[in-house]
């Protein structure tokens, strides 16, 4: 079927790429015009100005927004007053589901559909597809099943799930209409919420193994370091890149993080290059905002976010606060040795 | 080549059976003699005791044990009396690596070799093969090199991956030689943390899922309960099965455990048949301990850990101090509403 | 000075009794009649209606609100527009601070003055005095004035902080103008958040000495349960009552709340008066979602608050998924013991 | 009554300047004479070896050590020797109680009695008198009540317990016996271990309040960084030093570390003068460990811990890996912003 995109970013590129594949037809734009003509080569129709993307698209209009979650509103102001009754607008980024509620409210004022579609997939989505949680009304989601199947991965992309009663939905091929509006927003950020979690649980473990030496280091000998009671169980160095590796085959947490995790240390044991400021962006907040609303217990996942703040200093005044209570009723002074350095 | 299992229990005798279909020689034992009587039918030798056992293998005489961590003890004691100098001892079970430590000194002393052997798999292990994390010495390690490689997945389990070297080590088969003794048990340890942690994480987000019909139900009016800000953020109705199905195909969230989450969903859509007492077999506490001993920060894997104490009750008296806390400063009476039906 | 009371109920009615015994004239209203009765036994002016208590005031008039924050919309409907321009409303409760912004907005429109008071202090601030967090414009708070220093603790309350410039401002008096509108609820929303830390630390410590005493009960010996590896290290009895009360005396964690609970513990050493079930008044929450806000990390607080939202069952259906998980992988079954007694 | 003191420390001098002034006869050694000396300028018996410090002692000579816990092996290595059956140590220092257990046996083989005393005080206690958590035997602790009772603050240092049974034992007097070997230090991890949970409540919950002028920072605007929704909810220029002052009057969580917060805040607005490397001295650790073993929830505690390590770089690997992480999926790449300065 016809399909519009704006934004033609890393993911949105590729999602047009997917789709071009998959013989859709796709009118492409982007404030960046190189972003257009490399689409229009592979066969999209370009259109430099949004006019000219409404212009070339048929009503009922399918545009897909792919821009930042930020921009999101920007592209609406001037988007919906080109678009009819009947189009629909799919925001295929990482919004709060608390302005897909909004913008679905406000655009169907205009009879203007909304549907929000949370995808994962990141960079090999291209080649793997991508998963799609979906919210909005059902016949408009029905409406664009084709562009769906042929962005999600399909079935064949794992192994049938025993007991799932066959035939039942798209769930098993990689996209799913998860509910009403902001309802794949909301799965979507959940999802990443439990991405970070399970990240960190990788992350820790690592490090665990990483400092599995402890008892090879020498300890500085004050009042203001704690002994290692048994050095001598802590006299492993261990091979990360090979663990990582062993754990795909047969363990209970094989996982696709953890294959990237294996390339990753295949491809810089130490992790030299990195260091360590670790960004969120935004869905994990939003998770964790959204358990405490339903005095529900996210302890996991809080903690994996609380340390992707950390990473970046955010505790730095409350460490001083500490330092200074501890100088205060026992006269403890701060020991400055320097951090580790990233090679270490 | 030939090997003695000691411990005929769900992963005992899958593994001799694994064994078995690869062409290797088994001695098997166990107090039970149905667990023996069903491997000799497999092709198996059985022993009915373990002067029985100890004199149908050849020496060096390589025995598994595949028994409790608390009855490891109790077997070697019994055992090795009956063995000779270059017999070797593989513990395979969960056993704590500082038990490791203090038994490969033990048996070095009568010339018997120790090999620590973490083993992952679970009940799927017979037919999809077992993650092996090793520790012992080289060359020892090296003479059992083909009982690991039959029990290992294999190479052809998982997709290479990218920028590794290719034929270093047997990693990419499923099993690692990870350093000296208690090493292996110490990457299985860190192994089982992360497992909680990972199970931690999609047990909350699912549990942030199933409540975000919040704001769908009647809450209590009173100073003792939190009134639901936005009643309008939380009218979904998640269908959870088919979310964890969705999220198997595409999303940076795939992984076995999930695929294990989707198929206990299909099953039993609002897993009814648990009681959610979730218990833990120690690696997780050890995880937990050794990342202390050794100062590195492990939030998720301890929220993990945590949350299965709590979930068998061990926070009661804790809770009942705030409880009590709040009446002395505020005269607040504890609400007695029952706890949630299983199936809510 | 002349104030007006509206919401007579525990802390209203003790706080119009310390104003009263503080000289200050007291109008006072509630929908009770028997809250207003008691009062005006003790000197105040009941209003029994609306109209009643503004026609009371003298103009500017000072209305004091002290009702549950879910009320709070409600009774400013009905009062707003019976007051004048020039007259102040004071909300003491404990209302999110997003609310005083938009309130103060709108009574502004009005010509109306808000002035959010967070009220800390309990049923003991009668006689120990209230902390006032107040938020709101310099002048308006400068006028209530000494209806603050009434019903704060006074300078005497406290030792003088060592190094702290005598005679600057009023928060060694026990109240502090924090700030505009919605700081005075945003430091009382934080000292809350910090309220539920304290509170849980002290509770987990109480907890691990109640356990003191794990290597003398016996233990489940089957696959489900891990052993204590060292029983001999848990063999105490501790007498928590008397724990508490030594704590109180020179150590490094005395405070007010080790006060209370050495009182909760002399009256019921076992606690078997509560079942454990932790209410949250919403401001650990937002303390929680704003620290989110700021990318603070928080995990102390947030620990706390979840062990309140775990003491109530919200955990239930994420530890039935891992049950679910164990049981795929590792045909692991529940153990079905029962939770402990309230007196264990 | 007469008691030694090896070691001259901070803590140990105090306590004998306490001591002294209470009329008690100290003999006093340690390997620096200039500490020697000064105890003795105010009436001490120095000793300048470990043989004049037996001699000055009569029998049954109760010595007191108050060294770091790893050089109490070594003391008492050289000391037991010249010691005699129903002589008396005590270790008042931060001894884990595990070797309390050990060295108790050990010494009870030579007819010498072990206590272990937890102190809590710090720099303070000369003057505010020191929490005393015992362990040992009955008669060997009632013998050294007097010197118990002038350490400790004496029951005037804080208000009688409501509802507590008068003349019941000495736990408000400042010092208890807490159960046989061990106890006092098992009671004293504890209370280090809650003391760290308490110290990063206000912690964090002062970092919030640092932050909460958010809105008013330029944020960058990239895919890397998370906006804040509501800039207008974080405006607040919180003046730290006076919300400190005023929660120590008449609020919920007036504590003696909040008067110590209050002070270093007093003298040093923004902490400048502080890094923010928080060292921890082993109880915390210990404690943690303790409710593993126990399988008792510490959420708080351990995330307390946590920050500490994770204040000292300790996370940095795990930080690493999950910016690999996210390198591989997204193609993120890290923000190299500075680390805020400790002014900011």
């Amino acid at each position: 079927m016809q399909i519009g995109m704006i934004g033609l970013g890393r993911m949105g590129a590729s999602m047009v790429t997917r789709l071009l594949r998959g013989s859709h037809e796709c009118v492409v734009h982007d404030r960046a015009p190189e972003g257009i003509a490399s689409l229009v080569a592979l066969g999209a129709t370009g259109a430099a100005s949004l006019q000219q993307f409404v212009d070339a698209l048929r009503a009922p209009r399918a545009v897909w927004l792919m821009v930042p979650a930020a921009a999101v509103d920007g592209v609406l102001e001037q988007l919906t007053p080109l678009l009819q009754p009947g189009d629909i607008v799919v925001d295929g980024g990482n919004s709060h589901y608390h302005d897909d509620l909004r913008r679905a409210s406000a655009l169907a004022a205009s009879g203007i559909a909304h549907v929000d579609v949370g995808t994962s997939g990141g960079v090999a989505g291209l080649d793997r597809g991508y998963c799609l949680m979906i919210g909005g009304e059902d016949e408009v989601v029905r409406h664009l099943a084709p562009v769906f199947a042929t962005l999600a991965p399909g079935a064949g992309s794992a192994a049938p799930t025993p007991g799932r009663r066959a035939g039942h939905g798209s769930a098993d091929q990689g996209w799913l209409h998860c509910g009403p509006h902001g309802a794949g927003h909301f799965v979507k950020m959940v999802h990443n919420g439990i991405e970070y979690g399970v990240m960190a649980a990788y992350a820790e473990g690592l490090n665990i193994l990483h400092h599995a030496n402890a008892g090879l280091r020498d300890h500085a000998v004050d009042a203001e370091t704690t002994p290692l009671r048994e050095p001598a169980h802590y006299r492993y160095e261990m091979d990360l890149p090979e663990i990582a590796e062993v754990w795909r085959r047969g363990s209970v947490i094989g996982s696709w993080l953890l294959d990237l995790t294996a390339a990753a240390l295949a491809a810089d044991p130490k992790l030299a290059g990195f260091e360590g400021r670790v960004s969120d962006s935004g869905e994990g907040r939003w998770t964790v905002q959204a358990a405490i609303d339903e005095a529900v217990p996210a302890p996991v996942l809080s903690a994996a976010l609380y340390g992707r703040f950390g990473s970046r200093g955010d505790a730095d005044f409350a460490n001083r606060v500490q330092s200074a209570m501890r100088h205060e009723f026992g006269g403890h002074v701060e020991k400055t040795a320097p951090r580790p350095s990233p090679g270490s």
